[in-house]
């Protein structure tokens, strides 16, 4: 058996479809350019049937990202899988995923088909993706409330059609991981062709056991971990990559060495940019990615840290790229001391063009900051790469309230090359704000989520606010930097109607 | 063996140990009550030889909360054992734990103790502790990393010697399920009198295994769980009671049974209330307590939830206290419906005084905001349960910024009776705020955190601002809540500060 370890990340897609995650399709191509960086194996990109949008998406992936395997899930239909197919089909190493739910709940109540059926249905769907491609996933969705022998019929059938992967949901985040390894050696001892094929794992974290059942199931013989950063996911999230990874580095010993080929330098880096673009941070006791995942606070434990290190650390804050430095940056340092900070970074592709915006803002902040962190750089390279096209452009804003009375805020947006300008009170600054900008823009969505967090410590420290839109069915995201927290929650205010005036148009007047 | 699972939280003692999770008295003595409410076995209330702050919350919550064991922490040694007693004596069921490192890392490195010396100081710890208590926990500190045939004879010394409970850590969070359960196993194999105590495990998450541990742990004999609300504590937290609790209950066909007495409704109420105190937001998809940890995005997932909710959800929000209701109240509820409303929420033990400042409240919140929803009552009732003694007072402030210049404030504070005022300029309203009350204060402290977050959706929902300060070497934590940030930011800054001024006199002239 191997000792390698696939790393199949579904962040772009699992990910994606955590509430509120919604991503453009620049920040796709950014994530998935990262996920390369980081060392993952393949990248779900996708699921085409679901929208245009989605199926663009995994196009321009497979297009634009080389040296990883791009996946496009489709369920057990023709449809599904065709536009699968056109997903991945300019991709280096095209992968097709499709899936069908084996469990009696699933089969009885959402697809209303007998056993026979979907064994039928399986059977067909990875002959269907095989004329495609030759590297095809099957999935039993919900496998751990399945019936084992069932289970082990239709992996058989989907292997004997050409399946190269076969993967076990616990679709449900319910399986603990005693019960789920056993699970998965059943089925590597009781699935005709098994031995040809690799043995693949999803779960997610309901019960807050995704990664011990994805380890679990390691050790038995499966070797493909689908995964997520920061575990984001559908409800409790999927398995947290950072988690696996490092369990198996540090815990190499018990693991016998099966080992991925991430980067782990490259974990925090990339935990980074995922919070940024979905807007869903990490708690700060997250494992591995939080901010105090390394932080020693008893008197007791810093004590000990002091005298050695490992009496309370079992890897080291640099492994997972926590920056060991803060090395400060200042007006005196230049463009060349910008520029080749950005590529300690890992920003050492930007165009010049690029570079000269950020150095500008970059210069801007020495003016208000007392000192330029690398967090603070990161945040503003981060925002201006995550600027989609501008149909309203912020040309002034005021905004003040007090003890004595209502919030008042005035606008001026440039719209399709026309200044307007607005005014109008509120309960708090942003209210009135986003108010004015309402009635500039003849649209009003509802305000869902709404965050700040200091990128670094201190009084002047720039705030990121993250504002989560619901536009009729559609939520957009939307985020915004600046040292003057009023001004961080404009800009993402129309970040994220700028998003959704790329998808929907809208008139320019009318409407509340 | 029993079937029953005790339940040991560890918040206030272990999970304050977060950076910036420190809690006022007053606050521990609310969240012990609330673990009561929940149904926990044992509360560890502190670690009173730390600082004196300790010993008397310790003496508090021992004096105030009853129907539980109220315990505390202690090296093994005489003035800690002594410290512990002080603050549990007065307890309806006191426990003392006492705690020595077991591994060659924190032997040699932090104690510079041979074994034999360890050996000899736990028999100590246990006898002295067993003239004060009948109580007593060991634990082996670092137990996983600790050689198993000498951590059996340290247990079986400290039995000899009275211990009721022994405990086994996985203080650096490195164990991982199937070798944890073998260590378990071990140890009751092979200590001698272990068949007349109970075993306890004490996980840490750095690697995401916490929960799972602790469920190894319990299958193979364990009785004691010792776990945090929303597992916060040092680096990447404890064992979070909500995991292992619902995990038992949703798995009782793998567990055997085995069950806390804990209410499960009291859960999200619990898991809510630590977030606002400590300011350790969960994130959105953490297990069970995240807010989207019932949440289905993919419109597979919602089509399947229509058909049959149990295609999708192993548990009901309900069962772990989500409200599934979200009535709306108004001005025209009265007093009357305002009560009653607090008394579901599960405030019904307020005084009358309490219920008039908070009914105040309420009626001016209708008179700012749209819709006034449960999250939004909870979230003014815990902001004035919260407030500490004030020794700065808010009496008026305004603040005003634009992209034409920087931010100008003005406040107005009342500090030991007078009234006295002070403008400033910043980068941003909330530094220029910041700067005008340090200049009346007379103190600079250093911003470590800032957060935001909606109560609520919509643009006039209320702001919860999170700040952490470091005065010195110690962090306050401060909240406040309006439905303008920047009020909602100046009042969690000022009660930042009232906490500091409670500790630590400082001058009101002078200083930066």
């Amino acid at each position: 058996m191997s000792d390698r370890l696939i790393i199949f990340d579904t962040t772009l897609r699992d990910g994606e479809q955590s509430p509120g995650a919604t991503m453009t399709e620049d920040e796709k191509i950014e994530v998935a350019r990262q996920l390369v960086k980081l060392g993952v194996d393949v990248i779900e990109a996708g699921f085409p049937a679901a929208s245009p949008g989605d199926l663009r998406a995994v196009q321009r992936i497979s297009r634009e990202v080389k040296g990883v395997t791009i996946c496009a899930l489709a369920r057990a239909n023709q449809q599904d899988i065709d536009a699968a197919w056109e997903g991945v089909r300019d991709a280096e190493q095209p992968r097709i995923h499709t899936f069908i739910a084996t469990s009696p709940i699933h089969m009885e109540y959402k697809l209303r088909k007998t056993p026979e059926q979907v064994l039928e249905a399986a059977r067909f769907a990875v002959r269907t993706a095989k004329r495609y491609v030759s590297d095809v996933e099957f999935s039993a969705e919900d496998a751990t409330r399945s019936d084992w022998d069932f289970l082990c019929r239709v992996f058989a059938a989907a292997i004997e059609e050409g399946a190269t992967t076969i993967n076990i949901p616990d679709t449900v985040g319910y399986a603990v991981p005693h019960e789920f390894a056993e699970l998965v050696r059943y089925v590597t001892e009781h699935t005709p062709g098994i031995e040809k094929v690799t043995v693949s794992v999803h779960c997610h974290n309901d019960l807050g056991l995704a990664t011990a059942n994805t380890l679990a199931a390691i050790r038995v013989g499966a070797r493909q971990a689908e995964v997520t950063i920061n575990g984001i996911g559908e409800r409790a999230g999927n398995t947290a990559l950072e988690e696996v990874v490092m369990a198996l580095h540090v815990r190499r010993d018990v693991f016998g060495g099966i080992l991925p080929r991430v980067v782990t330098e490259q974990i925090v880096p990339t935990s980074k940019l995922v919070q940024r673009i979905t807007g869903i941070q990490v708690q700060p006791n997250k494992a591995i990615v939080g901010a105090n995942a390394f932080a020693h606070e008893a008197g007791i434990h810093q004590d000990g840290m002091l005298k050695h290190r490992m009496t309370y650390e079992i890897m080291t804050p640099q492994s997972v790229g926590w920056e060991a430095s803060r090395l400060v940056l200042g007006k005196h340092s230049g463009r060349a001391g910008f520029t080749a900070r950005l590529k300690e970074l890992g920003y050492g592709d930007l165009s010049r063009e690029r570079i000269e915006q950020l150095y500008q803002r970059f210069i801007d902040l020495c003016d208000r900051k007392k000192t330029v962190t690398d967090a603070d750089i990161i945040a503003i390279v981060e925002d201006q790469l995550a600027q989609v096209p501008q149909r309203y452009t912020l040309k002034g804003w005021r905004a003040h309230s007090g003890s004595d009375g209502r919030a008042e805020a005035w606008v001026k947006l440039e719209i399709d090359g026309v200044e307007r300008e607005a005014s109008a009170s509120g309960n708090g600054q942003i209210d009135a704000l986003f108010k004015a900008i309402d009635r500039l823009v003849g649209r009003h969505c509802e305000l869902e989520a709404f965050h700040v967090d200091a990128v670094s410590p201190g009084e002047d420290a720039q705030g990121q606010v993250t504002v989560h839109l619901r536009c009729g069915t559609q939520v957009y995201n939307g985020r915004g930097v600046a040292t003057d927290v009023i001004e961080a929650s404009l800009r993402a205010y129309l970040m994220a109607l700028n998003r959704a005036a790329l998808t929907t148009p809208v008139s320019v007047s009318g409407g509340e």
